[in-house]
């Protein structure tokens, strides 16, 4: 597989590149941005892989998300794929919410979205072998989180995988799409109407279903516009404690949905992640 | 003198603000961040100006600049202006190296600029008597850095006022414009041809001219691609050896002249800054 060097900055003593490649899975070129910290040749560094929410690309977390200094500090390279099929063949819709930048790290069977939205298999094998290939990194430590869809990307490819990822963590996670609007939006058009097809996409029906996880971290802000209605970080809460799952659910006061609100926490969730990604 | 607030987000424990106002300096209104770290109520904390560079806004710093966590560590104020007046009724220049987005911190006096362009005065004198008025800053104690045209600024704010600021540092500055080609451009256009009155906004014939700071800080990165022909700090490294101003002036292998850099080295900035301002 080959991948193409966009740019390349020297960012607190390791590299912050951005590259693409032409994907099999969504038939379209796909951009994503990586962080190779400083290291001694011939070592391979754990991964950190960051998953963005609605609208986004890589370079918003690659710009705003402040992980170089924390990942520079533990040795983790940090990936941050984009959020959907880009192109001009690429089916959209009118709204923010669905379509381009909002391809809910699903496997679409319905038409027209089936031959292009194809972010789990992308997120859970293409890319990860992309990754291995090029940068140099060792693929028994892995660690995933990601914010609003992509808290909701990050919990449930985490639960899918759980030989994968060493540890999982989120910010201002959407918990159950099945029982929210962007959710019943996108599981709907994506998969059909079929609701037991969604389950695999709805962290709290994973969990219910069995799904475990050794433990997590999630951080939520308390003035975020969208926690009522879209995140409802409470039906997580509930599906944790019924199975059992040692959770660290963090509500924030103040906080917002913002970048402002990531990068406040997001050193912590690179400790976090590096404590678990130790050889 | 009255202000707006565009917008308030919780970081890093404190308010990362975005404000408007009318100025009489530009006769336009002028926008600025102001970051506000959690403190004691009644408090008094010391400033720390940063000054942005070509083509810039406020917004670039505020997003990119990785500078509040390390605000917050040390409880510090961080104000970041734009770089010029805005406008329809404001001349502009077709390149991106003068005129909107590139008002140099000088006072014009030529026509069509004089009568917006006026930012010495806006950032030494109507800024500050702003941010006193609605800030919890104590104004004995602050400090001044700013990136590449804002490097400019500083050092030579800094120079013409060795009583404000108690430490000046800066990133790629351009230290000598009156011997570059984007500050002939600028100072020509905004001052005429009379080199003379280019010296006070020339921070290389600043210190020749007698100006001293007690020390100083510069980053550069060696791969920044504007070093050779815009930038020349072997000329800064020789005016304070010259003047016997002790300063720390860092060649970075490998670091460019964008957000990446700059970012790589705000902490050690804020650190630096931090330890000179003091109570």
């Amino acid at each position: 597989m080959t991948m193409e060097q966009i740019s390349a900055n020297l960012s607190h003593g390791g590299i912050q590149g951005v590259y693409s490649h032409q994907s099999s899975e969504t038939g379209t070129e796909m951009q994503f941005s990586v962080f190779v910290p400083d290291h001694e040749q011939g070592t391979r560094l754990p991964v950190l892989w960051y998953l963005s929410g609605l609208t986004c690309t890589h370079a918003n977390v690659t710009e705003k998300g402040e992980y170089r200094a924390a990942c520079a500090k533990h040795g983790i390279v940090f990936v941050a794929p984009d959020t959907s099929p880009r192109g001009d063949d690429v089916p959209d819709d009118e709204g923010y919410d669905f379509g381009k930048g909002a391809g809910f790290y699903v496997d679409a069977t319905q038409e027209p979205w089936a031959r292009h939205f194809q972010m789990r298999s992308y997120i859970e094998s293409e890319l990860p072998a992309l990754i291995a290939q090029h940068f140099p990194v060792d693929m028994k430590r892995q660690g995933i989180t990601g914010h609003s869809m992509g808290g909701h990307g990050a919990l449930t490819i985490g639960l899918r995988n759980p030989d994968r990822f060493r540890s999982v963590s989120a910010f201002s996670p959407i918990v159950a799409p099945a029982q929210v609007p962007w959710g019943e939006k996108a599981l709907s058009n994506y998969l059909g109407d079929d609701r037991y097809l969604w389950r695999q996409y709805d962290a709290c029906a994973l969990i219910e279903d069995g799904a475990r996880l050794p433990d997590l971290l999630v951080d939520q802000g308390m003035a975020d516009n969208f926690l009522d209605e879209q995140l409802k970080t409470h039906l997580l809460e509930q599906a944790v404690t019924d199975a059992g799952i040692s959770a660290n659910i963090r509500m924030q006061p103040g906080y917002d949905h913002s970048y402002y609100f990531i990068s406040s926490f997001m050193a912590d969730h690179v400790d976090w992640h590096a404590e678990r990604m130790k050889e």
